[in-house]
């Protein structure tokens, strides 16, 4: 039985969106999917139970991040990550490409990979496209990200097409490594802005025939129409029968759009991140519970999400959020990833009931941005 | 049908020692019991559901804390405590009184309480026995603690001996005040380390006739000893058939030590305070989990612990404590709550059984102090 397969089960019949189903040595996926980012081994303030709870079907792993810390050497003896994090569904990792490009101002570039300082003690370490294999395959994740060069915004065409060309040869220095037989390869298509470069790059990728196809160097600064407009020049270019990753995107309207234009896969920190900072996705919008005006507002965050934090008033939430509490953390970050896995499970189905018009209408204006 | 009552179900043969039920109208509370904490309307780090899952009969709220923030009105509007947090099992709040005689520098003590300013805002505050009652009459708990003066050690006997008239004065303003009819109060017996203080103060609150009786001005610098020759003496002059709650308690080992002297209830802050600095409390002693040793230690936390943290390693816990995430502080938090709560439940089988000198033997080995 092999570890991995795609099978699309709807296609919509006036938009790229299609409904899906991923299968992997740890379970399922139902696409268009979301994935709880859980950078170092854990989901910011969440418990693996928590996870479940909330129906999350599968969460990402930062190489980078684990590489410095724990290392290699811990999990490689854990077991691999599942094992190390307790975390019984699939994983999908990323290169630590994002990473050694955008966090470290002290690397060097060369073709063999980047050499960086770490940000905790400025020790100095190396990743290109092997060791970026061999950390993700002691990783074990059951999907694995070529490691890419990822280009700023706005950025020169001759750069771009410099780091593209080196994206392309590390996908397959990617491609011909050989890792565990649970794991599955996903090649990242760069090109910046360009949509001539993307297009290039998505054919070169599809020589290499991935298991999945990511679009990385997005969300990275430009405009959302631009990130759109890239997105619906690529959909025809795109492998139709593997999935179809865009990374770190995004707000629930960025997400509906490109699903419009048929992707299948999402990663942001977002829900996690504003959470921490106060902010709610909810059904009827995102709400800012720390303001004054919730202050005895006693109704519940969500009433249309049925989730752990909806038993719990606006009033209370702000309360421990305004006094530092962790659990008030907790509550809303919980609620913003319930959120996002709800609002994917309803696009699902909008897809699966030809609704895709209606719930785009709906979700425009809750979150018009 | 009475809101509250105390059931004596075992006396031990051999120590004072006894195991009960306190029946209050929100539930009942099994003792001898540890208490949780949650300071400012939460037990830092945790969720309610997994305080009901760790089986916390009971938990502790903070006057002090929750009238500066988010004040009396914002709980009065959600209806008390209880609403305002969602939190359906008995509550036990404090009088304030040891917050504002030991965290306030700027204050101004009368007889009729205390002036103090906020160390939010430095806005002027102002608590005494009638404030205090006022407050946890809002705060809607089922035990009630009486508005006492708190004194340091060391203290001269000529100070103890003012505060405790003091203390008795406002105990009796306390017991005059009328209270919602669910509420329950105590008495706080003070008197420093002074023995005939303390008899003295266990007579006048005795006369007053409280639902309990409280030791308070304890663990507050003093050597453990002089603690247990205190409870020691106290012992025979505290009314056998109320629960009597010994503050601010503590070690495991201070716990046991109590037990035999009589002690039903107990709440300290280390539990959950000592997870966020690294320490673990498990039924094979304290671990420093932040230690080396523990890098690549898979086993489980505390196999001897049925909790939801056992189902992680050291190492996995010692990397999320080492990189901050807020999810190691929640699992080590929860470890050492299920811990306590599991140590009181050995106790109350322990006294059922006659047990309590081989399982006094065993905890001397474990938590030697």
């Amino acid at each position: 039985m092999p570890s991995f397969s795609f099978q699309i089960t709807h296609q919509s019949k006036h938009h790229a969106a299609r409904a899906g189903m991923i299968s992997t040595a740890h379970g399922s996926i139902e696409t268009p999917i979301f994935m709880p980012v859980g950078t170092r081994g854990a989901v910011k303030t969440l418990t693996n139970q928590q996870l479940y709870d909330i129906n999350a079907q599968i969460i990402l792993g930062n190489t980078y991040h684990l590489m410095l810390r724990p290392g290699m050497e811990v999990i490689e003896q854990a077991g691999g990550l599942h094992r190390f994090m307790n975390w019984t569904r699939p994983i999908l990792t990323d290169s630590g490409g994002f990473q050694v490009f955008s966090l470290s101002s002290l690397n060097k570039i060369s073709d063999k990979g980047v050499e960086f300082r770490s940000y905790l003690d400025g020790s100095k370490h190396f990743l290109g496209p092997i060791e970026s294999m061999q950390i993700q395959k002691t990783l074990g994740s059951d999907i694995v990200m070529a490691f890419d060069e990822c280009s700023p915004y706005p950025c020169e065409r001759s750069l771009l097409e410099k780091a593209l060309e080196r994206t392309h040869r590390w996908a397959k220095s990617c491609r011909d490594f050989e890792l565990q037989p649970h794991q599955n390869l996903f090649g990242i298509i760069q090109g910046g802005v360009h949509l001539d470069l993307r297009q290039q790059s998505a054919d070169a990728l599809k020589q290499m025939n991935f298991e999945g196809y990511a679009i990385g160097g997005l969300s990275v600064g430009e405009p959302a129409h631009m990130m759109n407009a890239i997105l619906k020049h690529l959909e025809p270019f795109l492998v139709k029968e593997k999935p179809r990753y865009l990374m770190g995107v995004g707000t629930p309207r960025n997400i509906i759009d490109a699903v419009l234009n048929g992707i299948d896969m999402f990663d942001c920190v977002m829900p996690t991140r504003n959470a921490r900072n106060g902010t709610a996705f909810t059904w009827s919008g995102k709400i800012n519970i720390k303001a004054g005006r919730y202050a005895k507002d006693f109704s519940p965050l969500d009433p249309q999400l049925d989730c752990y934090t909806s038993q719990f008033s606006k009033a209370y939430l702000r309360h421990l959020l305004n006094v530092d509490e962790v659990t008030g953390l907790t509550l809303v970050s919980l609620q913003n990833l319930a959120f996002y896995l709800d609002f994917m499970r309803c696009l699902r189905e909008a897809i699966k009931n030809e609704t895709l018009d209606a719930f785009y209408a709906r979700v425009c204006e809750i979150y018009p941005e």
